[in-house]
């Protein structure tokens, strides 16, 4: 075969594995399934049941399966060299209420397809690779996100592990972990220490939905993450100037509260373009609310008053501090223009996590030869971000996908994820 | 005496008046008092009270007291032509809930200090002078305003009328009446016919307290308007954008409903701006009312709807239709350039009223020569709306005041209310 026909060879190799990933994701979903969607909490049952379905099949596929303290599996192919560094193939198997069968759980089925693919070809990579199933991802069950991951790379210590208690059900994450039948005492043993470490771990690669519409809208197939977006999270942004009639106070005597904030954010929105235009990349940039005083406002009252949330973000941290700085200095200056006050209350964010440039050339290239499309785009926050940050080299590929994710209604081809987990297959062969 | 002397004779005649001021404001309030302010409703036994006292004191007072159908009190002073076109002074016996005691009420209380000057003085005016207490002047009572000024002039049928139901009752208002003891059919009959026309009234005054804060802020005692401005009001505009993924949807895709209104606002703003620099007067412009839907919006969701109220207005109708021409020009393009709709909603409004050129000299010629600062300024909606409309001359003097209007709070000093009504009385005295 020539170089360019083994290549199309694993493709068709991972497209034949069409059923089993379509078994794997029907399995789950009949588990999880809720009135609309499915419901995967951390540490609940029907997790449990997915950890136990992935070690289930990989057990039928001959991998060698671990759980870690945490009740998170590992599914691994041995490779030539054992001892060698290994790659892991990550994602988590919780989901939001009501959530889309895919938005976590088509990482893991990405990486139980490409063993099943090795396997099934007779290929034997260069070092071993595990497909790891992470827990507790999503923030809306414990409050805080990324719970498996960072318990993974010993950076989730016992006293907040322990802190952590269920939205739903009240109870902590060690009471749910003892009711699944887990050795609580071990897992604080256990806790802050690393079992993927940079030294042990040569990559770390993540398949995800894309979340967006980018890809379906442009008909490509998939996307290389340049890095995971950060941020600068304004909550509630409270403007205060003083409520008056609309008829009879002058303009010029007037504290509007109003036309303080719509300046604030007209002004912002055009310097997040001047910045755009000059070349910052992947940014956002969101009022989600603002609300007036409904028990003091009116069609005749000048506004006192005027509640917004305000977020921005891009992929560099340099970006992000001048959109900090330019919204500093706006309010400042309109706060003497308009004679109003502002508090910008409670801030949050995140800082943008860059990926390995190795390996998503790794990722690139074998797109390129595979003939799927693919580009490049930056990410939101995922358990990649953990790894990266541990200093183990990690990247992603996103996947087409319809109507977004985090909503029952998320959608992706099978076709598509084959793709997606084809290009994922040759960038793991290539980086053992 | 010099003319001079003349004139300072007059303005202390009618400060030697004050204990009668008091007399009314105080028994007018001690009937009306509510938790905080007063309250009068139009048709209620209270504003009927009112309407009482004031015959009460007009009868001591020696003057011709009249009723009309809808119990509208008029105390004539008779003058040296009684055939003639008479003058009248009129306001409101009505108030909001909780309001004050001088909004309306101030310039009845006025003509009978000015009718008590005159008969004290043994001056007899040239033709009669007639104060006029109207009802009803408050639109949240009946949700119309000035109904008894439109009565006195046949502006309002029978149909509409008695299709008026009190708010805080829900008895109509023919069912008030007639709990009042007054003919209803005697209403019906009149109902659409004039009681004050443009042959019988040579001019019609009205005194009210400013209700903003200009006067006593520039330390001015009174104001003599140029006009009742129009305005346009658009109690709920939509703005529908398309919701979605702060994080993962891009910019440019993005139909964010917040960030088109601010820009719709601010730009408004810059317009009205300009057109003030280039000389249009006594504007206002106010959104009052901003908010996204508290049921689907957040800190990370794209923005999907914005409903605010617009409202701004002036003294002439060529600068309020340029603002509407501006506003829908900006909508236009703003739907376009960011992919929202916008749903103008209703829009309703009141076209500027001005006030007569010849009766307003004759009150700051009278200001000026009794020595008493005054100013020329818009107004806002009264009674004398309606009289000008009727083709009636119509002026009014506004008399500094604290804390606004529409609330328990008005405040008034009672020598800047004897100032006022001095410009008032020497202006009838001219006119007459």
């Amino acid at each position: 075969m020539t170089e360019l026909a083994k290549l199309q060879s694993l493709r068709r190799a991972v497209h034949k594995q069409r059923a089993l990933a379509e078994d794997l994701f029907d399995s789950y979903r009949e588990i999880s399934k809720d009135v609309e969607g499915v419901t995967r909490p951390g540490w609940s049952e029907i997790e449990e049941a997915g950890a136990q379905l992935v070690a289930d099949r990989a057990h039928e596929l001959g991998l060698e399966v671990e759980f870690d303290e945490l009740g998170q599996v590992y599914a691994t192919l041995s490779g030539v060299d054992r001892p060698a560094p290994r790659i892991v193939i990550a994602s988590h198997l919780d989901s939001v209420q009501r959530g889309g069968n895919f938005d976590g759980y088509a990482g893991v089925v990405a990486g139980m397809t490409m063993l099943a693919t090795l396997k099934a070809e007779g290929i034997t990579p260069g070092c071993d690779v595990t497909v790891f199933g992470t827990r507790g991802e999503e923030s809306v069950w414990y409050g805080i996100a990324y719970i498996g991951a960072r318990y993974s790379v010993g950076d989730l210590g016992w006293d907040e592990l322990s802190a952590l208690v269920r939205a739903d059900t009240g109870k902590s994450l060690p009471e749910h972990l003892g009711d699944l039948g887990y050795d609580v005492e071990a897992a604080k043993t256990h806790a802050g220490k690393a079992r993927l470490t940079a030294q042990n771990t040569r990559a770390y690669f993540e398949l995800h939905i894309e979340q967006g519409p980018l890809l379906d809208r442009d008909g490509v197939t998939a996307a290389v993450p340049t890095a995971i977006r950060g941020n600068a999270r304004y909550p509630e942004i409270t403007c205060t100037g003083r409520y008056g009639h609309a008829s009879a106070e002058p303009l010029d005597d007037r504290r509007d509260a109003v036309l303080a904030v719509a300046e604030l954010i007209n002004r912002f929105d055009a310097f997040w373009k001047r910045q755009i235009a000059a070349g910052a990349p992947d940014t956002q940039l969101t009022v989600g609310r603002i609300h007036t005083d409904v028990n003091q406002d009116g069609l005749t009252v000048v506004p006192g008053e005027c509640r917004l949330s305000f977020n921005f973000g891009g992929t560099t941290q340099e970006f992000i501090d001048a959109g900090k700085k330019h919204l500093a200095e706006l309010i400042k200056e309109i706060a003497v223009s308009r004679k109003v006050q502002f508090d910008v209350g409670r801030q949050v964010g995140s800082v943008p996590v860059p990926l390995n440039a190795g390996l998503r050339e790794t990722l690139l290239a074998s797109a390129e030869t595979l003939g799927i499309s693919c580009r490049e785009m930056a990410t939101v926050g995922h358990d990649a971000a953990i790894y990266s940050k541990a200093g183990i080299p990690a990247a992603m590929i996103l996947v087409r996908n319809q109507n977004g994710s985090h909503n029952p209604h998320e959608a992706m081809e099978i076709g598509d994820f084959l793709e997606g987990t084809a290009i994922l297959t040759q960038a793991v062969l290539n980086t053992a």
